[in-house]
């Protein structure tokens, strides 16, 4: 491992580190995936174990890693989502538990076919292979990201957010106790060993064919950097521009309480919606459901006619139609029906999560069918977007792209496949 | 159109009429996505009659391409894949109708669950988008890789190789008017008004975000320039460098007659067997199995034991581990057992197909489990490797990556998948 061992300000080829580190990740990837389940699941309890164990150091680390956010003036929210305490190493350690006691997915068999001539061919879930992973503060992300991977059979190169340097150490070297006690390669989970930039630019470039996928997990910019500079496929997480429509066919109760749990239940969550649309032909909708949030402290921002229905509302503008808050404000506009929903929604959408509220079950139909989202819901809370939700176990987010992964991205989706063909002696004509 | 009026010689900005060219196909996309499957049958099957009414013409402008293929000193091979007649426009066209009667790949529910919470959640396949397909000299690929990609109810940009020109614009007039005789955009299939290289490399960029996915259909220079270069994902179609490993359990005559079709019942298709496996522990096999090899016109290049048991066989060097022969040619070597078979395969393999031949149900296991490759076949010809075969009808190649698509790329492999969430006004709690 001498060779890995580039941390801040030392000298060092950091390209050819990464390169290096590839190289033993492919290595690993493949021993990893011809482990037998119960040798991944020893190593992820074992790994929840150490973090159990390590707890004080844990905390330490982590006032380290507090310190220096301090002295950079985070905002509180980035300090919240980078600070550890007992309870957050305990569900952190928890969660590894959690997806030991996940079904296996490498070798479930996706699909079995019968061809005339007698072949049986089948196909079955196999690893994707290497998942760089390159994610922002929560240093928790380190045991989760590392965990799915694994769990698929599938190496993985993670890069932490600098704020989280000592943390995110830390935790992998939890994970790394866990492999070692399992009997599986060290180099399955990597974590990249510096604070500089550049290591992200040299995973972007897939470090010579060494990085099979990559998975952003951040803000915007991240994503976009990610999404711009990335020589090989990217699961891409863009935000979360929710849309919740209120058709004029809609149950008024039902109605509220899905917008009020879809916007407030957890604002700061990419499956919180961030726009109410109200069907004109339901305009006698817009007074109560806009009533009942301000009411509930949301900031409501709308057009004309939903200002007109209540002295609070603020004014809209075309910004605000394009604008992920992840905050109690939502974004009110009047439009004309399932088709103008549909039409708002291709326009500003992101293609996350678009929910449409409905007794009509035959426009509840084609706004299913309509909408280009990963996740389309009818008379349901948009929070429901989530891996957990779906019964996935964890989730290393939410993809809102068409290739491969979309949706929740869980352990099943983290998996590629391969056909088996059984014959008994047949040739081509 | 106008702008896409770009002919070669004339003049013009390429970068912009090929940033149109995107923009064209996405807003296609949008609507080709929404239509029924009768029109898109329709448009298929309208364009094969459009091929078969304009036969002569077509010959007449394949009979330009030829005139001018012979002058640029192509090889026979190359000329025979550029040429057309009336048997090849004629099956051109029944492909066409072939796709039109495959089952709609859009909208299969491919899953199925319902929640504790009584949430009923679908996946369902929906259309990938904007698709790129790169190809070389066959003519034919117009109309395959046009039909394939409007049956999965996406847009298509199509290149075709310098050489088919004429022919290629011609078949692509006949797709056109089946479209339009359809009621769907023209812009649903594009196909690149130039023979400029530089169009490749605009395609591979995206076409700022306006292409999804690239298909590169050609020799190895091309799909390995796609590799390097595409700035968006690529279903990768590697070269078929195939195994057939004969186990020392193997059935001697299933063996032969295995290994005779995989590498000679069409040596020039992906799915061919280039390289054959001996287990050291079956050495008796190599005698008889070299000798019919031989005997049915095949040149064998072995190592030293495959010497041994023939005068006619040539030495065989590291290189013919790494070749593609697509010719009556096969590497031999002897290797131990299943495991060395395994190392072989993963050394000099391209993913792409590998096969065992054995008698023992756990030796075939371990190698169909062990071998990384899309397709892993135990006691059948390699040459099975095909999308007919698999019952997928027509397909636009075999992919060799892990992401997306694996195997056969058939309609069902040219889809997305989105999420339906059925609620009876489920808030999360």
């Amino acid at each position: 491992m001498e060779s890995l061992k580039l941390l801040d300000g030392e000298a060092g080829d950091l390209q050819a580190v990464m390169l290096d580190m590839g190289r033993r990740a492919r290595k690993a990837a493949r021993k990893l995936a011809l482990a037998m389940p119960e040798q991944k699941n020893r190593a992820l309890t074992a790994a929840a174990a150490q973090l159990r164990a390590r707890t004080p150091e844990l905390i330490a680390a982590n006032a380290l890693d507090m310190a220096n956010a301090r002295a950079k003036d985070l905002t509180s929210a980035a300090l919240d989502r980078l600070s550890l305490d007992a309870a957050r190493i305990a569900s952190m350690a928890q969660s590894l538990d959690d997806i030991a006691g996940l079904p296996d997915p490498v070798g479930r068999v996706l699909e079995v076919f019968e061809r005339p001539n007698g072949l049986r061919i089948e196909r079955v879930a196999t690893p994707l292979g290497v998942i760089g992973v390159i994610f922002e503060s929560r240093p928790n992300v380190t045991a989760d990201a590392g965990g799915l991977c694994l769990k698929a059979g599938n190496a993985a190169i993670l890069r932490a957010g600098s704020e989280s340097f000592h943390s995110s150490r830390l935790i992998h070297d939890c994970l790394v106790a866990g492999l070692r006690e399992a009997g599986l390669p060290e180099d399955s989970i990597a974590l990249v060993p510096t604070r500089d930039r550049a290591a992200v630019g040299a995973m972007l470039g897939g470090l010579d064919g060494a990085i099979d996928v990559i998975v952003p997990r951040g803000g915007k910019s991240l994503v976009a950097r990610v999404q711009a500079e990335a020589r090989v496929p990217v699961f891409a997480h863009l935000e979360g521009l929710v849309h919740v429509y209120i058709d004029a066919e809609a149950d008024l109760a039902k109605a509220q309480k899905i917008v009020l749990n879809a916007k407030l239940r957890r604002t700061g969550i990419c499956g919180a919606a961030e726009t109410m649309l109200v069907d004109r032909a339901g305009e006698r909708f817009l007074a109560p459901l806009v009533a009942a949030l301000l009411d509930a402290g949301c900031e409501v921002r709308g057009d004309a006619a939903t200002q007109a229905v209540d002295a609070r509302v603020k004014p809209v503008s075309e910004v605000d139609w394009r604008t992920e808050y992840l905050d109690a404000i939502i974004a009110v506009k009047l439009i004309d029906g399932v088709a103008g929903a549909i039409e708002h929604i291709e326009t500003y959408g992101s293609h996350h999560t678009d929910c449409i509220v409905t007794e009509n079950a035959a426009t509840a139909e084609r706004f299913l069918r309509e909408v280009d989202s990963a996740i389309v819901i009818h008379n349901a809370s948009t929070q429901f977007a989530d891996g957990g939700e779906f019964g996935f176990g964890a989730e290393i987010g939410i993809a809102t792209g068409r290739m491969h992964a979309r949706g929740p991205v869980g352990v099943a989706q983290l998996t590629s496949f391969k056909y088996l063909v059984h014959g008994a002696g047949q040739t081509r004509p």
